[in-house]
């Protein structure tokens, strides 16, 4: 299978490795041989027709930083570029989330679907801001459009929603979407100002460079989305979501909630609307997990209340679903 | 699709529900058309090779505790005979599970497979006594076997490790399984004697009719036979576990897990050894839930540990379960 990867950070670099070290087996259990004949960052590219090393590749990127450095030549095409002249079947799509105009991600994924080319995106961006068009270019481009890491990291939430729940029907939704605003809410349950909760999950590297996506609940928001259109077919995207973050969150709204025997989250839910706001949750509910976890829980018509926690991030658990996402289109393809 | 249905009772009752209720549903979404041939409970039978009419089989089971005066004939025919005599394409098994020889059940489901039926088990009993045999059975004659509701009632834990983990690897798994242990333990937690505790939970009806299946182990053991075969490929049954159950927790033994900060849930266990036996959960793992709730935490290579929570038993969730697994078995039937 021909990949481009678009955006060489922690997951990228965790799928690459996951490639290499579970080469053998992909091929013999799943008869998935993937190869990946472009990468690009920020700084510039590596590409190979006939597939690049993927081993010198996570060496260039740890010594310079960059993949350029992989060859002398071809290194300065930009990704739009490379999407349009390198044939592949698959593209990629990790480069970081943004929700003002989802760019470079929504490009990539718009121009490699107009190219026939299926896509697995674990940027947000395109989804949250146009979900329901992508959905359709994907349609009418006659390509899969898969995107399991976008929720839940390497916890497949939309998965188990989609298929493990099929013949069901899920009423409702509410769960902890963010891993970083759970941590800084579970320490200040222990006694820490929103400050001190903020710099201790700073220096630990789990705040987003652009803070605002972690505080102002834009990241939950946006998984809120995917999953409202995924899973309830609903067609909204971000402007729809009532959205209020935890910066205004204090020691007094904690202690209220101990009070009531209850922890404060900042809970995306879908019910009457689509809402990401702090919420009490009482201590021996499922959804009370503490530390980074995510954790949702579907409500349906017949199989009850069920809830999944896990991790919702991390770069190997992250890289694991979208190799879910690969298997899934190289056995469609297979059908075929 | 032609069902013969073993045995009477709630969960059998809210599927005949569900089909009921569900009717137009399950045909115009899933092409789904059950047609109920034969029931029969303890007491008798009835049949009609044209399709029962079920609102009339609640009625007369309500109001005869028995489904024999159905009509005035063909109302003394034992299980077997009807399995013999009635063409049909599923089994659905529901009567109650036994772990001494797992009768009537296991004749139920080797005799339909015997005769090319596909067979849906909600009885634990032929599953944990002999899985890898029933499953072999089930490959000779070319049936498809499904059990989804006999782990976590309408939580669909098994096929969430199967299917949305698929191209993972599950290293290891821990989890309550039966949720009257976890009652009369979360009970016990707040200050009532084992003796209190367990006659809170059978006025309440969740103790089994032999206790001795929830409060020595054996149901979670069954489960733990029926996750370790389905999800970990391993070749075991009952004799392969060791198992203890509540009966010997004391509130010492409670209160000692009170100052380690944990709780002690009755855990059964797949890592080095299978086993089931009270352990001390720390109160933040998300193992740690209350009252009837079932829980498992799955530990995989690459995504990390993941818990699913919901209810593990219940009558519409079990009878949802069961839905699921015809839904499949209609799905691949069309396929060929």
């Amino acid at each position: 299978m021909r990949i481009i990867l678009c955006g060489f950070g922690v997951v990228a670099q965790s799928l690459i490795k996951l490639f290499e070290s579970r080469e053998e087996e992909l091929y013999s259990k799943y008869g998935l041989k993937p190869r990946v004949l472009a990468v690009f960052d920020s700084k510039g590219s590596a590409i190979d027709q006939s597939g690049l090393n993927l081993e010198k590749l996570i060496q260039v990127k740890e010594k310079f930083g960059t993949v350029k450095n992989y060859s002398e030549k071809n290194n300065s095409m930009k990704g739009n570029e490379i999407l349009k002249n390198v044939e592949a079947d698959v593209l990629i799509e990790t480069t970081a989330s943004n929700y003002k105009d989802a760019e470079p991600g929504m490009t990539h994924i718009t121009t490699a679907m107009k190219k026939g080319m299926h896509v697995i995106s674990v940027n947000k961006g395109p989804l949250a801001l146009a979900f329901p068009s992508l959905m359709e270019l994907a349609t009418y481009n006659q390509v899969m459009f898969k995107f399991s890491g976008t929720v839940g990291g390497g916890t497949p939430i939309l998965d188990y929603a989609k298929n493990s729940l099929r013949g069901e029907k899920i009423t409702s939704f509410a769960g902890i979407l963010n891993g970083t605003t759970n941590y800084i809410l579970s320490n200040m349950a222990t006694g820490l100002s929103f400050d001190d909760a903020l710099k201790d999950a700073q220096d630990r590297g789990y705040v987003e460079a652009d803070e605002s996506l972690d505080l102002d609940g834009l990241d939950a928001a946006a998984k809120l989305v995917i999953l409202a259109n995924w899973i309830m077919g609903m067609k909204v995207t971000m402007p729809d979501i009532k959205c209020v973050g935890i910066r205004k969150v204090t020691i007094e709204d904690i202690r209220k909630a101990e009070t009531n025997n209850s922890v404060l989250k900042l809970i995306a839910s879908c019910d009457k609307e689509l809402m990401v706001s702090p919420k009490e949750v009482p201590k021996d509910d499922p959804l009370g997990v503490n530390g980074t976890l995510n954790a949702i829980a579907f409500t349906s018509e017949h199989s009850g209340t069920q809830t999944i926690i896990g991790k919702g991030a991390g770069g190997t658990e992250t890289a694991s679903s979208i190799l879910r996402d690969l298997l899934d289109i190289r056995q469609e393809i297979a059908k075929n």
